[in-house]
């Protein structure tokens, strides 16, 4: 187990009718002029935003609304926030929505206080972003989608539209200081973003799980496990009944917990598959969970010979595949070809092609553009943990999601 | 599911030689003046003190030691650390040792800023506690025996050593700022002291699988489970090697989210199991891990039918019984029998007679004895969620257990 430090004080309310308690929850952080930053359309007609503006009527604050936000949250609308927040003397965000709500409330969070432009936080030339924020706002959250893990993580990732750039900036001080969930807010979601928030929330434990390490963390294994499992029983559960009160209840905390660090202590991270993903949707539009169920199965293939060991634990205590008489490779395809058939009947692309946003033939000089554009992590310039991606493993890996 | 909050603010800082970082912690956490209250002993003589000593003088904090702490916490200790905070004006109190000494700790911490007697915390009439704490000291822990969870939880357990009462305070003010583990620290503790902590650890996830509630709670099953499955393969590497740094590591941070409130979200609890050892321990001053595996076995065996489903659910996944041809009572009695076995593997008593403390016979008149004394949880006068017990259920388990 490597040496780490968790922290993860954001207080989660979760249950029926918790929204009530927003106004409350604020007061009680200190805040008393609010921004509220909401999607519209469906937070609005199903009543949900007067239910919870009326919470802090109750408590006397004041607040601001800021709406209009798209997938895949634009910087655009974080400096409209931003000048929103200074002009009203702002000193809580409130965020009713899902990811990219929360995402850009935490981006206007930490440019609310800060002198020079917010993308300093986002941009890095060879791996050294630059600048690192030092001060944010306190944030509050009602989650309406679990997907991100936004509501409690410690990260935040904003879209240049002009540059076509999906940029991440992590730190702590992005966490939110309570999150308000209650899953009947999730009840209506159409099944294809249930499907791919699905995706996303297992996506997350997939990039802390799936690492170099060899043994050594049997406990984030089986909190890793936890996710997994839980999301696929309930993802089948909610296939038969979308209106299952306690699916929808476990998938929105497995959520929160597959994000705020909780199934990655003691070990390092490999993300290459989300930032390999976030190329896919910055170059198309894709939404982030399909993105990611087309790329995690192809990255699998690509690279699970570097650590057999994780991949054959997952195939069998999770995937269910049966080892014996097999060669580790036998077992592992298997259980990707079985991740593939779940991905498959949640109504999910496991290839780009299937993707209806991506027009005609993905060709090799698009994939070398996105492969080019993937975010460096390491100090070589290669991308992710588990194997070092080289901008030619990235092309591979396009080529076998094609 | 049913609602819930929950709030784990604690900043766990993780891995060797993370005893050096203690002043920078506190620091960090606006400490200046530090009551340092540890165990003596080990903690002195194998120079952890001096390590954590000389990083607070670093940082330049003054401090107080208070040492003296001794298995199940004394509340005359409790008023002896009130009195030096007092009078050194100390404003942070860093913990070194396991549960006793943090229990003492946080004892120390509500006490101080009270100005009634510290106890009326602990103690209820009819179930109504005497007064509730608002107000505490912070608190930082250096654990050297990962077994109570007291380093990240909520609860504080004193016992009155006059009134021979052990009596608990939970509260979310008592939990700590940051907990410091270093799992090199617990490598030299003795063989039984570690099967002791190991059942404590799985014994906190335990009380909030064994409950009422009949499904809807996939990740907190799963999430208790990686805790059982967890402690019993790291105990079996143990036997092994007691020096087996990961073994050693995964059951620390298991023993703080064992008990964090992570693996009961979203239902209720049991904690029988816990206040009939109280009683076991008050009257005997066995150790509380010991006797929860004697009390626990008991317990399971009494309780089963009234919630067949996690009891299978339990043995099946946990314990690997395979449930085809059987019936409901020889899976759950035979999962059970295995769970006495891995006990007594690691050098536990299962039964009261094999518990080296007790002398002679446990007879009735002791079981009714400590039968009456133990907690009511339940405003019908009994305790427990899972099954309600009242006095002659417990004396039943009592003789189960004899």
């Amino acid at each position: 187990m490597n040496n780490f430090c968790f922290l993860s004080p954001t207080k989660l309310i979760v249950g029926k009718d918790t929204e009530l308690q927003t106004g409350k929850a604020i007061k009680q952080a200190g805040g008393s002029r609010v921004l509220v930053h909401h999607s519209g359309g469906h937070v609005k007609k199903s009543g949900l935003l007067d239910r919870v503006l009326n919470s802090l009527k109750e408590e006397g604050l004041e607040y601001f609304e800021l709406d209009g936000v798209v997938p895949n949250p634009r910087l655009s609308l974080v400096y409209k926030g931003i000048e929103l927040c200074r002009k009203e003397k702002v000193d809580f965000i409130l965020a009713i929505g899902g990811g990219s709500v929360i995402d850009s409330s935490k981006a206007i969070a930490m440019g609310l206080p800060y002198e020079g432009d917010v993308w300093e936080f986002f941009i890095e030339d060879n791996g050294v972003v630059h600048d690192v924020p030092t001060k944010s706002t306190p944030i509050g959250v009602v989650l309406t989608i679990a997907a991100t893990g936004s509501e409690a993580s410690n990260s935040c990732v904003i879209t240049n539209e002009e540059e076509k750039l999906k940029r991440f900036c992590d730190n702590d001080i992005n966490r939110p200081v309570f999150a308000i969930e209650n899953p009947e807010l999730t009840m209506s979601l159409p099944p294809f973003q249930t499907a791919c928030s699905i995706v996303d929330i297992m996506s997350h434990s997939f990039e802390r799980y799936f690492t170099p390490e060899k043994g050594g963390n049997e406990l984030s294994d089986r909190l890793c496990e936890a996710i997994f499992l839980t999301c696929m029983s309930c993802a089948e559960a909610l296939l038969e009944n979308p209106r299952d009160y306690d699916a929808r209840a476990n998938i929105m905390v497995a959520s929160t917990l597959s994000h705020n660090g909780l199934t990655g202590i003691g070990r390092s991270g490999d993300w290459s598959s989300h930032f390999i993903e976030h190329e896919l949707s910055g170059e198309y539009d894709v939404t982030h969970g399909a993105g990611l169920a087309v790329i995690t199965p192809a990255w699998m293939k690509y690279v699970w010979r570097d650590n057999p060991e994780i991949f054959m634990k997952w195939a069998t205590r999770v995937m269910g595949i049966c080892p014996e008489g097999k060669s580790q490779e036998q077992v592992v395809l298997e259980a990707v070809a079985a991740l593939e058939v779940f991905f498959n009947k949640l109504g999910l692309p496991t290839k780009m092609s299937e993707m209806p946003e991506i027009k005609g033939e993905v060709t090799e000089e698009a994939m070398l553009r996105m492969a080019k554009r993937v975010r460096i992590t390491n100090n070589d310039g290669t991308v992710g943990g588990l194997k070092k991606l080289n901008t030619e493993d990235i092309v591979n890996i396009f080529k076998l999601a094609k």
